[in-house]
């Protein structure tokens, strides 16, 4: 009698593979915590930040509720109620805790979300070792795309945490190492790269089934498609913090001719005289015994208050402020289509792992766009309106998370990631 | 023998083919005003909208600042507060009164703001026949661009007043003859028009100088370019009142699943059940002694509220909605490229006149835009950003501004507009 | 013979006394409209204001509502519709219209507000003419309050309008003779008028009938009774804008220790640094072609921007201006306990006829307290909580609507009425 | 030679009395954060409770900044930022971090503020025991305060505490062991306790001198004076759970005829059906695996949730709740002035220890009443407006705390404290 091919189980290797590279993702998110207090983790900054402790759980809950049913295998829920607790906003997946009270759920407390991840991990160890082959196929997208939703959510814990600190009036540095997280850009005089335009190729086709070796693409990102392009240059290198002060030394934040309409309001509401985690030669928390002279610009981040370096790239931008950079400048910035098509061109640097950056491309949908069937249907192409396309990656972003078609997005007043930009004009 | 053409007077017919253009333009907008009383026009119903009053002042406003110190003749303003009181968006050209507070000019009353009509006409006309040949190469084009400003106000005279009366609980009919205006969509099934994509054209070139019979456009639709299409298919007709009623009764503002995520929570946070001018069989203000039996849908327009035609094109509707629709229909919105490119061909219904068509494309500048100089810099592109493409025209259009290049915009949740959708799938 | 006194028809004289009465009474709103533009009388300018024509068709329709019905004859509603769009806020008397929305009834317009009032004005005359005398009996306290109800709105018209006219910014008058209404209050210092205290008699009972020579008071003066009181001092004239004056100057609006929290609260939320309708010497507005030199204090009244007047009571001021005001003079304000036993002592000037005048008192029931019955035990009682009382009158006070006994009240941010203080102190 | 009596030492025991006083009470403030996380303690539910840990650290600071200073010893600050960070509302003592952002201070640590509190009490007790008499005289008074101080914030710890597991969807319980908080009041039938009004002797005078002996009384009880009541009748117990759900059952939550204006208000706008920790029958955090049956009304309180006791008092009652039922039940709220005469008479039960009783009297200054000078002026006066008194204790309020003349004082629509009421008439 002759083998099934299909029923041939999957090589340990393979499975092994996966078991390794899942649980490595699921322990930095852990890592990352690890230097936060239970009260770090558990507070909320603002409604468009989540609680550290959120972020853990909530990623847990994601494989719970998505993967470990495609296992076919017994399966007792940590606790029930946490599908309510958890859910982010997947509405096929019922009702759930709304997003601007994340940061009152004192009780389940740290540990207990810990035992939770615990618990959520021996499943997925367990499903993967033991499930039959056909559950196995049906797992592997959902054990990928898990994996990539635990990684944004890492960013998110970066940023997040960051955030709620900058609101703390004594401006607690996170880190203590001295800082060499923002690598920095030249300080020469951008090049602009010369890019030929005509008919290039844009994002991604995904695999009918994925394998191990696979890059990893979301459905945002599909199809690959055609798209035409007139000529054009773009900056050899990201926008610094020197280049953005010679912008603020200009009035650029006093000149509305430089801002769109809606960033002049922002402007004017907020009172906006520079980036957000900027803190100005006056500000008054400079009193605070913060153990920094008075007199010079400030920049917070991930190791507290640092004097601003005019060669480290400018983040924590909105769009609002990239694009008024940019009218300054006498540029603008690249579309999307323009990014992408220059990724990998000689002579640019930055283009990832510093900040991600704005572009001129609204977030819609490509020619073509079909959503992920299933809950991941949510994943992505609901969210596609009023938000900008932001392209790279980031210092916080995990190292194997970015790609060169990758379409991160935010609504353009979003203040608090690191998120810049790099200059471009029409050939 | 040499001839100075620049200094040939410029004939008489010309200029006075301009004037009666100019003076039928600002004869309709009073017009269109005439029929209201002077409470009606000084209302405003919401921020988004604006007083007719205001609407009559500001595009007065608009000639007389812009356009007569261009013609280098003596000009003694009607009011020189009305500079503060009618810019409406014009940071270059000082501040000006908060838009929310428009309603709060009882003062100057209708009377004094046709006063200030007259004189500006007065001052117009003069400056047209008058004025030496430099001066008149240089307002022509300013003339031009004031004319189609009135219209659009035109156009939102209509929408705004609508507005205000569907805020009055009695809902009171604007105009007495008996509904026409909106047109018939047809009633037979949607056929699908095949469309090749490829590399189209699209947009428009503005002539160096304008000449009385050139078509306008706006900087937005600058400059004209190619863009490359897939092969779509476009519906031959609007979307009627009776495919939307299905799509209610079929639970559309109810299924989650159907909606963008900013969409879904406008339904919650709005209460969302239908387009926002449809009457519910059940609505209280139906025992109003409206003459209306309870028990029909109605829908509330130009002509005060009329049992819902099937055949009609659906109006009044949000992005989201429109998005929505699309949908539940299997389809998709077209892009604007995809709706420019299709304009013209055999078999479509209903591209102008009827409603305009809300698009799947955001609101982003044409590659190679530059913003008129000057004031008119202002005009369209520091808009660009949160806002959607609509194509076509309405019934509320004045006849000779549509163009098929015409690129108007709204935010997502605009639901005042006479704003519908036409379907589009993928080949 | 006997006879039966109870069938007697009234003397005419007593009803014609009554029609004469109210035919005065409802003259004089729409004399005070008749200066008013039709606009004017449509716009609303904020939540707490109601437009005049509102207020011209809310007190008709409180006759209507309210006393028409106990007349048993005949009426005809003139609008059946307008029981919803007037009912200011008698729950008893079913649903109406949202107080935030009356400025959008541009329709029914004033021609037709207008004609509904004559309606209402016939078929009450007819029905104190005509009605039988159990009828009468029931008509008269109702048609008593409707006066004073009546009267109550005439000063809100005005304090109403001066708002909205305070909106815009071109300040214009509504009024054109020169400034007489604010009487000068004495330019001399104040002068204290000791007061025993002791048992003293607070408020005024209601008679079973009422005849038409009985003074009226509000349920909320009642029941008369007994109050024990420390001595006291009380000033015998009003604060004056002079002395206002001093206390701006002395950084009375940068001084924390003397407001209250919530009114240090409102200052800073506020912007506050004078009194509402005072205009600074350097206010942009006065730029604006007012025929007003810069560099003077003017403040905005019934006639338009005039220059301060030292001497004249200030106005429009908040309780928690009055209250910082006095505790910076190092007094207090009276309790309307103090108030009302001072009435009438020798010497005290401006008690009635300028301005309100705010008390230490919070708007609590007297002991023995009872609302009125049916409809109108809506009237005052249930509006006793979180307002502070003000006792006397003000210039726009109708000449025969004030009483000692008098409990105004309003929230203590309340800064658009004729409100002032007057001072007093412990013995 | 004769004795100075001034410099003889103060006795050992007398300072050792002080001492074991405030160590008993600053203690008890740990002993109730004990049973908390560090993430309990952290989190702000809403603008108007505080974090545990602010708590902590702001009695703390209170004693640093007021008391300290007068030692004249020498004291190093633990951290001079926390004078910013944990000053609650006193403006002569600096500029301070914002009320609503307290729960974003995850810096410092629980563990920290521990800390701070060990410094500050080693140097409050070396203060207490080395300073000299003159000083001793000095701190006595603020040491008295700052204890009170404490224990109010000791009852608000228990209250905010609450309110925030009230926040979270799973209801946990703070106590484990079995509910015997509340203690029942009588099931039996009101009676009523007849008072005979007349001339009272309300409110305290405070000593020049404290002594160890002397009861403690805040000035807002202050100067001791007489008042003239009415005869009344006061209830001999509190309004009781089943009292109120007959109110519910009866339509109570949706006759507006019962309710104050703003009450109604806050009922429509807040979706008010039942006080604010009951949990109705069908709710549908019932269904969370609470363990409890759907079915039965439950009540949210210090041991979780537990089945509605209908001879337990009702609390959490907003002032507008108790007004409503009062009016419901034909009866009224005692006034301050009732509730203080009434205290001691024979046969009333409840007065103390288990809900503050909501009072018919606003929250004015006592006649003659004068704040305490230096930064005690912020502690009461400032806040006499828009508030209500509250008399009696509550089960969270610290034993030795409470006294008749307390006054207690919320706005009306507080609904997280321990309040309820007792019923009054008129005689």
């Amino acid at each position: 009698m002759h083998d099934h091919p299909r029923s041939v189980p999957t090589p340990a290797s393979d499975r092994d593979a996966w078991r390794a590279r899942l649980s490595g993702v699921r322990a930095e998110s852990v890592r990352l915590a690890s230097t936060l207090s239970a009260e770090d983790q558990c507070v909320q900054s603002m409604p468009d930040a989540s609680p550290v402790k959120w972020h853990l759980a909530h990623t847990t809950w994601f494989f719970e509720t998505v993967l470990l049913p495609r296992a076919n295998l017994p399966y007792e829920p940590f606790d029930a109620r946490f599908a309510y607790l958890f859910n982010s906003y997947y509405e096929a997946l019922g009702p759930r805790h709304p997003r601007p009270q994340r940061g009152l759920l004192t009780r389940p407390g740290l540990a207990e979300v810990m035992a939770y991840r615990a618990h959520v991990d021996a499943a997925l160890d367990l499903a993967i070792c033991h499930c039959d082959d056909a559950s196995w196929q049906a797992i592997r997208p959902v054990l990928l795309l898990g994996l990539h939703h635990e990684q944004q959510h890492q960013e998110l814990i970066v940023t997040d945490v960051l955030h709620l600190l900058s609101c703390n009036p004594l401006l607690p540095a996170w880190l203590s190492p001295p800082p060499s997280a923002l690598k920095l850009a030249s300080g020469a005089d951008t090049a602009w790269i010369d890019m030929p335009g005509g008919i290039v190729e844009i994002g991604r086709d995904l695999p009918d089934e994925w394998s191990a070796e696979d890059d990893f693409a979301f459905d945002n990102e599909t199809p690959r498609h055609q798209a035409l392009l007139r000529p054009y240059a773009i900056a050899d290198r990201l926008v610094s913090c020197g280049d953005y002060l010679r912008f603020i030394e200009d009035g650029g934040y006093r000149n509305a001719s430089l801002w769109l309409s809606d960033g002049w309001s922002a402007v004017k509401a907020g009172g906006w005289q520079h980036p957000a985690y900027w803190v100005a030669p006056d500000d008054p928390r400079l009193a605070f015994g913060t153990g920094h002279a008075a007199g010079d610009w400030q920049v917070f981040g991930l190791h507290g208050l640092q004097p601003l370096d005019p060669r480290a790239a400018v983040a924590q931008l909105s769009f609002y402020e990239a694009s008024a950079y940019a009218e300054w400048a006498g540029a603008r910035l690249p579309t999307e289509h323009e990014w992408e098509a220059a990724f990998g061109a000689s002579g640019l640097s930055g283009m990832t792992g510093e900040v991600w950056q704005w572009t001129r491309s609204s977030y819609d949908p490509y020619p073509g766009f079909r959503p992920l069937p299933g809950v991941a249907a949510e994943y992505n192409g609901k969210f596609m309106v009023g938000q900008l396309v932001l392209r790279g990656s980031s210092v916080a972003t995990p190292a194997d998370h970015g790609r060169p078609t990758y379409r991160n997005f935010f609504p353009p007043a979003a203040r608090w990631q690191f998120s810049g930009l790099r200059l471009a004009k029409d050939a």
